[in-house]
Order: structure tokens, then sequence, then C-alpha cells
């Protein structure tokens, strides 16, 4: 079994932190070790435009279009040799994007996803250095 | 001689660019083919405090500070496997990052920094989709 997790840090305050996925056993306390960037979310008040701009004017491969109803969001990422772009728009009435734009009309960088090995201990590693934690601890495993 | 160049955008406005480096001459029209994530730049109001949470909470390799006067900012890197964070905080009394940190009392990204084969062809690729560049051309030439 292999455990994935991912550690995605806010925008505006460097001092959140959120997480998705699983609710996950309890286990052994570990040290956290931060992993690769996996993605940098841009939030864009228009999704077919600004997936245009990066595919045609600056030359990215990008993917189609995938709709996350339980995420409230219309996702297209944009590949980079090293990591991902990943461009959000609102999907349905209570996206968590559509407050985001509305502060913050022309979009703008959204969060960061970085992974770590284990996201129970850099949330527990994060809460007691006084950081505010966005949700409660849920986990993917991913089963190979 | 190898040319390399870095294509900056910014945090707040999905639509505004700018680099850095110095002039090099014209050359053929290229077609522009995004690189590399170089860095995620986060501007925070305490950089000691910063540089001990990435390192000590968060178990992550850090560089020590460094000072770049020409800029109006001090950095410390923030080293992901796979890409880099870049911490700023104001240096001197005409830092760019000041104006920011007033808006974003507790910081946050202020822009990301992606590598592109040739910045003045994405940078007229940019400017002819109508897309406000910050700066002129201005180009690094590393000789090796």
């Amino acid at each position: 079994m292999l455990s994935r997790h991912v550690l995605r840090q806010s925008v505006r305050n460097n001092s959140k932190l959120w997480t998705l996925g699983l609710w996950c056993a309890p286990f052994k306390r570990q040290e956290t070790h931060l992993g690769r960037l996996n993605h940098v979310a841009i939030a864009v008040p228009d999704l077919d435009q600004s997936t245009a701009f990066y595919r045609d004017t600056l030359g990215a491969e990008v993917s189609g279009k995938d709709d996350l109803p339980e995420h409230g969001v219309t996702t297209v990422f944009v590949n980079l040799p090293n990591t991902k772009l990943e461009l959000l728009h609102p999907f349905g009435e209570k996206s968590p994007i559509a407050g985001f734009l509305e502060k913050n009309k022309k979009g703008g960088i959204h969060h960061i996803c970085i992974e770590v090995d284990n996201i129970r201990e850099a949330m527990k590693s994060c809460d007691e250095a006084g950081i505010r934690l966005l949700n409660k601890v849920r986990v993917i495993h991913f089963f190979l």
C-alpha cells in the first residue's frame, strides 16, 4: 500500500494550510519532510480565455476541462516540465472559488500544493506551531 | 553560449508579466515554449519566523539570508525536490515588496517565475495578446 498525501498552502495567508482526501488510521510519529510542489492553482474569471492564453500565446501543453462538482470547480491543467499550473473556475452555486474571484476580479494565484510523506504529522506539526488549519485530517490512500 | 530567460507572472493579476536581466540583441522569431517553474515567491512579514517554520516545522532545507539591495529585497530559498519557494522580505526604503505587505499584512504569494527559451519572443507574444507588461525586455546571458 502506498500512501500519498498532499499539503496545501493558501495564497493570501502564509499561515493557512488545508488538505483533501479521506480519513486514515493513526500512525507512528514521524518528522515532516516537504516533498514536490504538486501544482500552483490559479483562479481565473474566464477559463477558455486563460486556457487559450497558456496554450496559444505561451505554447504550453494544456489538459481538457474537468468539472469537479464535489469541489465546486472546473479545472484545466497547464503542464510544465517539473510541475503543473491548475486553472480554477467556479462550478455550481457554492463554489469556494466564487468569493475569491469576487475580491479579485481578474483572478490570481489561489493556493500552492506541496506533497508530504505524512499529512497527519504535517498537520499536527503545523497545529503545534500555532498555524490555523482550514480542514481536519483527511487522507487519500492509493492501493497499488 | 547558453541563453537562459525567465518570465515572471504576478500574483494578483493573471494578466501581468514581468522579467529581469540584461538587454540582449534581436533574434529570429521563434515560438514561445513554457519551461520549468523556477520558483514561487512568497512575501513574508517576518523572514526569520517564516524561515524557521519551513525549516523546523515542515522539515525543509532552507538557504541563508541574501540581501539584494538592487531589488529591494532580502531572500531565503526553501528547496523542494522539483522547484523552490523564495521567501521575500523588504530591504531598504524603496522595496517593491513593502506595498504588497502593506495590503497583505500576513504576507502571501507574490509571483511565480517560469523559465522560457526566449524572453523577447515570450514578451512579444504576450504584448500582441493584449497582456500588460510591467518591464521592458531585459535578458540575462549566461556564458558556459
